[in-house]
């Protein structure tokens, strides 16, 4: 992702993005950001004048930009682009993840959702913006496979509905069964939906 | 759900289990859960001596045992049941609970994955309890409708996946919409595992 070359608002922020991911908002401490990003702790109050709430909501952000771009890099692997090789490719990425690194870590934007959906800020935006973010790219690759546009943009809110439950029964069980249980039972929905070459 | 009845002990249970699905699992502090179950707080060191780890377990399991329970409510208000209708009850029950309340609370199970599975305590392990309790007699009705039985755990494991992740994305977006479009894109995946009677 060639952090090496980012600075150190950027290292700031993937930092409190890979912490979220690991224990939750609330358990992700300024501190604890700094010293991950190898950044001094007075930088922080810097870059981050809205203080944790900012972080936080820029971790979010982030990880929405990633996920949509993830979806070109997906579809440009694919020799052969199908809707249910793109949500393949979309758990392979975290049955990959499982299988190196243990059932460490989730979605940021999952955390940030069940911890600050209540309490009214602006993080419950940046999710549903991280969302979005994600959504949209998604929708169009299914277009551009062939998918009517109206039944794009449901597929992809099914799609990541049902990944991002299928992550969460992953990391409970410590087992990809539940994500490879989606791609298989998702997968011939998805492509049934691409209508006929004329 | 009868807490009128309930005990202390049960009533703090309940309580624990509402807060997390407030505010998640770092953010409900015991002092809270014994206000909310007008509990004097020295008892709360009386029913769970192994402190809020004990008291979130039991809040999780709880939960678990309250979705299992209700598949059986579900399907007895069905005049027909199908795969495609309890699918559809089960996100009614949170569709109307949010037309209702607004998007205040989501899965306590949930909330208790993304906070707790990377520490390694036993609530990750109440969690993948809960989920289990939840699918099983899931699976069971599935298989009770026609379902062949590994069609019908596979499925089951579908259905909680992308409840979990509509519950998230609805509450991001403070919008019924994903809950919507999951029960209108799996129902007919659900109703089609049904084998032909013979």
């Amino acid at each position: 992702m060639g952090e090496a070359r980012w600075g150190p608002r950027e290292r700031m922020v993937f930092s409190a993005a890979q912490l979220i991911r690991r224990d939750g908002v609330a358990a992700t401490g300024m501190r604890e950001v700094a010293a991950h990003a190898g950044a001094p702790r007075g930088s922080l109050q810097h870059y981050f004048p809205g203080g944790k709430e900012q972080l936080v909501n820029e971790a979010v952000g982030w990880a929405g930009r990633y996920a949509g771009k993830r979806i070109a890099r997906f579809l440009a692997g694919l020799e052969r682009p199908t809707p249910s090789g793109l949500f393949a490719a979309m758990a392979a990425q975290w049955t990959d993840e499982y299988a190196a690194d243990g059932f460490t870590a989730g979605c940021p934007v999952a955390a940030a959702t069940v911890e600050c959906a209540a309490a009214g800020g602006s993080t419950r935006e940046a999710a549903a913006a991280a969302f979005a973010t994600w959504r949209s790219p998604l929708a169009e690759a299914l277009a551009g496979m062939g998918v009517p546009a109206a039944r794009a943009a449901s597929l992809a809110t099914l799609m990541i509905s049902t990944l991002e439950g299928a992550i969460l029964m992953a990391r409970a069980e410590r087992d990809t069964a539940p994500l490879r249980t989606a791609v298989r039972e998702l997968g011939p929905l998805l492509d049934a939906a691409v209508a006929p070459a004329p």
